[in-house]
This record gives structure tokens, sequence and C-alpha cells, in this order.
């Protein structure tokens, strides 16, 4: 077992819901075991910067439920040039840090894997960021709280479309992947998914967005009609896409982009237990040496898997509800 | 007392939440007075068209809580001409009605009023909009649960703001008036609003937004800036407003409209219990003879209000909280 | 206009959502005259004991959307003896502060009262209790939430019950009034509601309880049934009640007491509201001269009413609604 | 591949969030299959009496939000005679139904293997209930919801406890099982988690229940203190094991019974996904010849499992997270 006595932790990239939660756990399980943990602020930048504090027990005793992150966090540039990675290794050196903890994306990862050139102690990382797009674990720190904001936006939206018998055209974050439009899409009932694994469109690109409207409208008498749409799907978004359709088919087709919300709000149980359950078990794989891996949960299974390896993009969203919407539900 | 045998209700314009708690009251309040109740439907058009349902006890049951409305709302271009309020006077007639209940906005009170003009029948408007912008009542009805579906979603906001330590710019509802976004702003605590009450901006009429950006990062040091804003007050909305105070200021300025998301939901509490109130006062007011009055409270007493002065845009925002805002949080 | 320096704040009695966003309001708001504040912890102990910390407007950034209270509160026997508020005078005076500001209900007012028999400064209430059972003032801090907060738990009863077809009766707070009850009993759609005001039942009183049920049952068809009950109606509370109706009718009738939960929560916006608008009046109605006041809201209108007053139960819960209760919905 | 013409659906045993969008699923994809679906009310009830309604995707068009289920649901002691199968049997029968789903927990699917001693047709079990007590799948339908349900109310209670420094132990549901509590409590941040796993306790054994409290109080000075209970723990249930704690320990200990909240509202995300895809699944594999099976999800997949096995209990709530509750966060 490596002797470990004092840890650092930072949270980078797009906040997520559950961060805090990840913070309570590696540090209460830290005290557990007698490690000392500093928090860097602001991401990679506090790193660099050594702007940090202590985080005893106390200061994580009531924040499992906060959305965004008591440690902030930020882009850094600076990780981007040669000096970045090597000023934030001196100061994990200096601050005799035995081992640094990171809470992102794989954009963080890559940060952290820079960092790993120039310092000796041992590098985790844990993924938090609500896109599920990281390899290694089914589900991301943040992602389950973001299905259900986007959930709680279009059951209101359907609320409305239905009232008014409207077509209603709802665009949701997932930079280039399609977990939250097709967790959400489902979820809400929404008559059809864009999504970038069923292909992007070009511009004018309508016929298969617009044949199942029209078959759903004349046919089958919908009294609403949602489509969920990921971004980057179309030229220009959503407005552009509404505006085309509503063009095509001569009936209001109206967008909706639902935006940061989707970053905020309390986690949900799902994310605050994932978030406790990585934190604890990052924390004790660092005493078995761990090193340079990503802390994620395979089938209920706290587990590691290569740092390097996390951002490859190889995690597919759910086969069968993906066919199951283009076959059943889009019909 | 008025003989009242028959009435015909229906909800126009935007859908507000409330509305079917609103349309629940009046089918028990005229059961208990022996009175049949048929309701028609996609607002004006039903009537012109004469599509509708008899709506007993037994149909509003369970629809208390339920965003939109179960009468379905529409626009009906039809009632600005001169065939339309005649075809919807006719139904009235031909179905023997003693009364009209029209629940919406001062639109749908104009063609209550063009209606009145053909038909023999009693008239009265219950004010269902989430904007607030109807005189004779100090709160429209769904105009409180678009405030805290607002908040719900600043709040979300003001979590990755903050963690992020950024400038957001949510853009609310409200039609020509500042009620969601004085009431929004206030309540989640933004540092700025901005409202058609304090002036619409001009194209890069800047300086009264951006200096107390200014003086609150650098000698206040917040970590967040939210500033909410009513639509329709900067050309090219918040989308634009934000892309020219980022320029302004070198610091990034992110956009979110809100849309259509403030219309759905289950309606609050205050919303439900107001419906409650003004559809069973609505009801009794028939019985008393009333005519062209829309049902409104003030200072929570149920009261009559004439039909043709509701929209006058005589109500005020809150003089006290606007002056706090503008002295206090906007400093 | 007063010369006022240096002020103390302090939140005594059951906590309510909105307490922060008051705290929030007097901070910024007395900041904006110059004037320091001081919050003392725990209510009255705090003040007894010397317990306080200073308040910049930083220390209030965000906590407007908080459940609870950052300065605790507490019940203090203390207060109840000669001792205690000469105690609690003597800090006041010792720390030469120039008003106290409590922020309560009815019985903190109360202690406020006996700490002015010595203290020769300034001292306003602010009305904050879920139960809104002070004069002077509309809606107390935190009734809003309570009622949404209730009517959140009666929705997710009705899915239950009415899959079921099932009786249930529902145990709210309220102290010694049905405000609580009678609210979330109207917004929720209880087929019935009993409350101080419509009388407290002696054990085995059933017949006005069982009537409508058994009415509503048969006659009517309905698939679910729900009571809402204030507490301190009917000797054993709900769980006595419920077990008297099931062995009347012979139909289950299960209970269910709400309690503490109805406490927390984040603030709705119409609490946030009235706790920003009252805590910046009183600040400014210090500056006025104020003393042994309450600033309360009446008819939108932030006001003063005598904090000797506040506690003489003269507020009425709407006749209107309890009338329209007991004749159409209760039928 | 079977031929499948006509298929019947029920909702048996406590209803569970989820329950309704199961429901859609099975009538879109049979439509989709060109199969009809026949819906029998009040669970095995409905069978018997040859009470139900043909379901056509028109009926469960927006159904796929709602709490409850539309099929109602009930106990049916009739089941429990010789007498009951058979005629539910012979339902199946007569009205030709090719097959019969179940949704529901163990004790609905002995109902149905009892039916299939009887009936000639196919029958699967679909999981639905709050309690996640049945074997063959990861997740039962309901159980996130419950989860998230019984959070929130945790979280209000914190506020509360938090503000007060008060000891409080919320007891949730959970039948014979800890899922939910150790979900809840893990999720909530609570101090201390009382479930079947650990033994149940006799009444007055409360040594291991107290020493963590007086720890928590004396040596780390925390402002609250909450333990999650699930039901059938202690006898008398959190009422009286409150009561012995604070005669025990001097401090008072506050019970709060969360009930039938747990089983209503509206279904979270990962409730209604895994409701559409389990009920698409089932379709699927009655297709395929599949019988006396449950569908269910393990390890994200879709799976089959003997109907038989569900009740044995042999699933176990998560080791890693119950032994990290006892070891750091109980300490």
């Amino acid at each position: 077992m490596t002797t470990i006595r004092r840890i650092g932790v930072l949270t980078s990239g797009g906040d997520a819901p559950g961060m805090n939660a990840c913070i309570r756990s590696i540090v209460l399980t830290a005290a557990a075991h007698q490690i000392e943990v500093v928090g860097f602020s602001h991401g990679f930048n506090g790193l660099i910067e050594g702007d940090y504090k202590k985080l005893l027990p106390y200061h994580v005793q009531h924040i499992i439920h906060l959305g965004g992150t008591v440690l902030k966090s930020a882009r850094c540039p600076a990780m981007h040039t040669e000096a970045g990675p090597k000023a934030a290794a001196q100061t994990l050196q200096q601050m005799q840090l035995d081992a640094l903890l990171v809470i992102g994306g794989d954009g963080s990862f890559k940060g952290a894997l820079a960092i790993a050139q120039h310092y000796t102690g041992q590098i985790l990382g844990l993924p938090g960021t609500i896109d599920n797009d990281v390899d290694g674990t089914d589900a991301t720190i943040g992602y389950a709280t973001a299905i259900d904001t986007a959930l709680d936006a279009i059951d209101k939206i359907r609320d409305t479309a239905d009232a008014f018998e409207r077509i209603f055209l709802v665009e949701l974050m997932g930079r280039h992947s399609g977990f939250i439009a097709l967790s959400a899409g489902i979820a809400s009932g929404a008559e059809q998914i864009i999504c970038p694994e069923l292909g992007v469109l070009k511009a004018g690109e309508l016929d298969s967005v617009i044949r199942p409207i029209q078959n759903a409208q004349v046919v089958k008498g919908k009294s609403s009609y949602i489509i969920v749409m990921a971004e980057h799907c179309y030229p220009g978004g959503s407005t552009a896409l509404a505006a085309d359709i509503t063009k095509a088919i001569g009936i209001e087709c109206r967008a909706c982009v639902l935006g940061h919300i989707q970053r905020g709000g309390s986690p949900v149980g799902a994310d605050r237990i994932l978030a406790t359950k990585l934190g604890a078990y990052a924390v004790e794989q660092l005493l078995g040496g761990a090193h340079l891996m990503m802390a994620g949960e395979v089938n209920h299974q706290a587990c590691l898997y290569p740092l390097q390896a996390s951002g490859e993009h190889k995690k597919r969203i759910d086969p069968y509800l993906l066919r199951w919407q283009q076959q059943v539900a889009n019909d």
C-alpha cells in the first residue's frame, strides 16, 4: 500500500451537478485514511497559480446537494502551452502533494496527462461532465441530472405544444454525442430525435425530418409534435432548422434552445450516489498505487480505466433505444 | 337573480398554467347551481365551428394540477374579420347558451366584446395569461407559475455562472411588460434587470448596462453576474445584446432565451387557488346578472372590472421593488 | 432621519423558507445606507451569549435561494426568565447597536418586546413563519413555500390514491390556524378540508367527516378521496382519525403526516420577493425612526404594524374559499 | 416467430411511477407489430371480472409523464383462492388473448404463475415496484423516482434540521429491503442509515444507533444529524425509535414517516427510459415465444429471467456503498 499523506483535487472544464458530492466524498474518505486534502480553485488555473485551500470534513458538510462546484471551474488556456503543465507540476511538487485528483471531462484528463510528464506523484481522473462522452464509465457525474433537467423542460413544452397543437424543436447539449438527446427524447416521448449518431444534417436536407411529421399530423392526428435535437446537428442550429421546417410544411415550428440550465441544479440521486462512490473509490485506489487512470463505474461496479483512453469515444448510445425510437416512436 | 341554465367556456390566446384549474372550478360551481357547461375547443375557433363537448364534474376530476388546457387554445384569425364574431354569436344562440366565459388575455377579451355585439346572452372574461398584463386584477392566472419556472431556470444558471464566474443574460417572456422579468429578477437575486418600464434600449446603447457590470466585477469581486431581461428590450434580443456586451467589455456574456417553457408546467398553489376562486366567482356573478365584465382579484378580494378597460395597461409593476433593484442590487 | 450606524439581526422560532432572502436584503440595503450589520446565531441565544458575526454583502451573495437560515434559529427558554431579556439588551448596548431586527413569528416578537424594556435602541420585527398566523401582514415569509411543498406531496398522494382508489388523510402544519390546510387543500383539489376555523373535532365525532365521503364514493364514483387536515384538529391526530374513519365506513383510510418537510426547501418566488421587500423596508423604516413595529405587507404595499398587536390572531383565512370548499368541493 | 394477435396488460400491486410509461411502450410497440392490446382495470380484479378497455396508440399519447397507473391497480384477494386464477385464465381464453403482460412486483408474478396453470397463452412479467426487491433486474420501474422523492424530502428536512441543529429520523419505504434507504441515505449525506441488511433492531437495543450520534455531536460539531431508516427495522417504527433515542441521549430526535408520497409523482428520466425499454422488449420477446419469464435489465441490457425466480431475494444492495457508509459517513 502506497503511503499517501496529502492530495490535491480540482474541478475542470464545464461544471456538472454532482461535482460537489464528489469533492465531499473525496474529503471524507481521505479523512478516514488520515490523508490531508487541498482544493485548487478554478481548475488548472489554481494549480498553476497556487490558489488553493485546505479542505476539512467540516468544509464539505452540506454541499452534497449543491449544483456547480465550490472549487470553481474554468477553462485554462495556459494548459495548452508548454509552460502550463510544468508550472502546475511544480506547484504539486513544492506543496509535497502525493497525488492529484482531477474531476472533469476528457479535455481535463488531457491536461492531467500533460502534468504527469513533470510530476512524480500519482494522478487519477474522475468523470465529471453532463455530456457523458467519456469512455470507461457507463455514466459520468452530472449526466443523470442533465437528462432530468432537459426532461422537465420538455414536459413543460409539451403542455403548451399540446394546448396549441404545435410543433416544437428542442435543442439540447451534448457536444458531439447524442447521449442527452436520446435519453431525454425517449423519456419525454418525443416524436422525433435528431442526434449525431443518426447523422448530421446538411442545410436544406429536410426529407428525413419532415416525412415523419407529415405522417404523424395527417395520419395519426397527433395534437403536438416534439423533436428533440442534439446541438451541432444542423447548420445554424435549431433556430435555422425550425425556420426551414416551417417554410417547407407551412405549419409553424418553434425552436427552443435549452442552453446552460442543463449544467446547473441540485444533482439527482443517481449523480450524488455515483459521485460519492467514485470519489471514495479514487482515494482508495490511490492507496493501492493507481496512477494515470480514471475511476469509473461499469455495470454498477467501480473500476479503473486508462486516463489516456477515456477520450476515444468508443462508448455508444443505447442501440436498442435508438432503434426503437426510429422504428416505433418516429413512425 | 338571472336564470342561467347552460353556459359555454373556452380558453383563448397563449395557454397559461391554471387554466385547467379554472375550467374545473367553473364546472364544479356550475354543477352546484344546476347549470350545464359546454367547453369549446381551440379557443374561438371551436365557437365558430361548433366544436364542443359537454363538461361534467366527472370530466374535470383530476385536472387541477395539469399544465396547458384540456380545451386546447389557439389564435383565431377569423375573429379579426366581420364574419367571425357573428358566426361565434350564432353558435351561442343556436345552442341556447345563456352565457359565455372566456379565459384568456386582453386580446381574447377584445374577441369577447366583438361577439357581444351579436349575442343576447351574458359574457364574462377570466384573466388567464402568464404575462400579467391585464388591468383589473392584481395577478393573472399563470403568472405565479411563470415566475417560479423562470426562477428555477435562473437558479440553475446561477450554479453554472458561479462555477465559471461568468456573465449571463437571461431573456424572459412578458410581451411588453416587465412583470415576469422584475419578479424573477428580484427573486433570483439578479444583479441587473432590463425591462420596458426602465426603457427599451437602442442598438449599441450599452452604457447603462455595462457600467454596473464593471463596478460589480472590479469593485465587489462578484463571482457571477446575471442580467434578467424582458423580451423586446433590445434590437435582436438577448443574443444581440450578449454579443455587444461581450465585445464592449471583453468578458464573455452568454445569452439564454427561456422561451416557451415559461408557459407550461403544473401550476403552483397560488395559480390554482386564484383560478379556483375566479372560476367560482364568475359563475356566481353570472347568476347576479354580470355582463361584459372580467372577474379579477384585487387586494385578495374577487371583484368585477369592465372587460373593455382590461387592456388599458394601467397596472404598474411594483415601484418599490423596481426602485430597490435600481438603487441597491444594481449598484 | 435617525442616525443608524450598526444594527443586529437574528432569526428566531421555527425556521421558514425565505429567512435567508430576508437577511440578504437587510444586509444589502443596510450597506447601501452605510450601515453595518451583525448577525446573531441561534436566535435570542446568540444575543444573550454574544455569539455573532459581522455580515457583509459578500457573505449574503448567494443565499437568496437557500432554505433554513444561515444564522441558525432556536427556541430560547432563557427569554422566558427575567434575566434573559436583560442580558440580551445588555449585549445590544455594549455592542453599541442602534437597532435590532427580529425575523420570526409572534413568539419571537414577544421576546423582542421584552428586550425593549431594557434597551434604548430601536426594535423592528419581520414576519417569518410558515404558519401565516401573524396579524398585520397578508402573508408571512415562508407561507407560500409551505403551501407548494404540501401541494407537491398531496399531488403525489393523489397519484397513488387514484391508482388504488383509496381514501387518504393528509395532516399539515399550521399550529392553531388553517391557513396552510385551506390553501393546500383548495390547490390540490382535496375533497374535504378539516381546519380549526371549521371546528376542532372530538374523538368519535365523525359524522361531518364521513357523510361527504359516503356521498362521494357512492353517488359520484370518485376514484380517490383526499382529506386535508390541519394539525390539532382531532385527538390523536390524523393517525387516530384515519383509524376511526376506517372502522366506521369499512374502507381503508390511510394517514400521512407531512411534518417538517413543510419547513424546508428553496423558497418559491413569492417568498423571496416578500422577504426582499420587507427586509429593505425594515432598514428604511429604522432610518425613519420606527420602533416596536413589524414590517408587513398589506394589499401589496409594505407597511408598519404594532409589534404588540401582531399576535392577536385577528387575521382570517379566506372566507370565500372556505365557503366554496364547504358548498361545492365538499358536497 | 410466434403469431401474436391480441394481448392483455395489467398493473398490479402497489403502483409505481413509470407504470404508465410502460403501458405506453407496450401499446406503441404492439401497434408497430399489428398486435391489439387490451388493458385490464384494477389489476387481477379486472381480469377476473372481465373489466377492460382496448388500448390504441391514441389512448397512451400523453401518459409517459404521469404518476400512478391509468389502468388502476389493486390487491386482489381472490387470486389467493383456487377459483381466482381459474377465472382469470378463463377470461383470457374467452377473449382469445395470445398473451398476458403483468406489470408489478413478485407478489403479482406469483399471481401470474397461478394463472399460467390454466391458460394456454404466454405470460411475461415486468418489474414495476418502488421497492426494487425483484431479482433478475438491476432496477425496477419506479425505484429511481422513489429515491429522488425521498431525497427531495430529506433535503428539505436537512434545511430545518440544520437551522435548528436537530436530530431527525426519516422512515422510508422498502418492505423488507434497504434499497431505497441506502440510496436515499447516501444521496442525502445522511449521517446514519438503518436498514434490514445491517440488522433489524430489538426494542431498546440502541447502542449501535446512539454511539455514532454522540461521537458526531460531541467530537465533530455537526450542526444537524439525519438518520435514514427503512420501515420494519424497529418495533413501533421510527416514532418509537425517535422517542427512545430522545430519552437515551437527552437531545430531541424527531421522526418523519415519509409514507405514500414515495409512490407518486411524475417518473424521473431513468424510470421512463427503463419502462419504455422493458415494455418494448417484452412485446418483442412474446413474438420470440417467451413464456413465464420476466423482462428485466441487467448491466444496461434487456434480458429475460424466470418469473418463478424473481422473488428469491438474491439481489443485494450495493456492498461498496454499504461499507463506505458504515466506515466513513457513519463514523
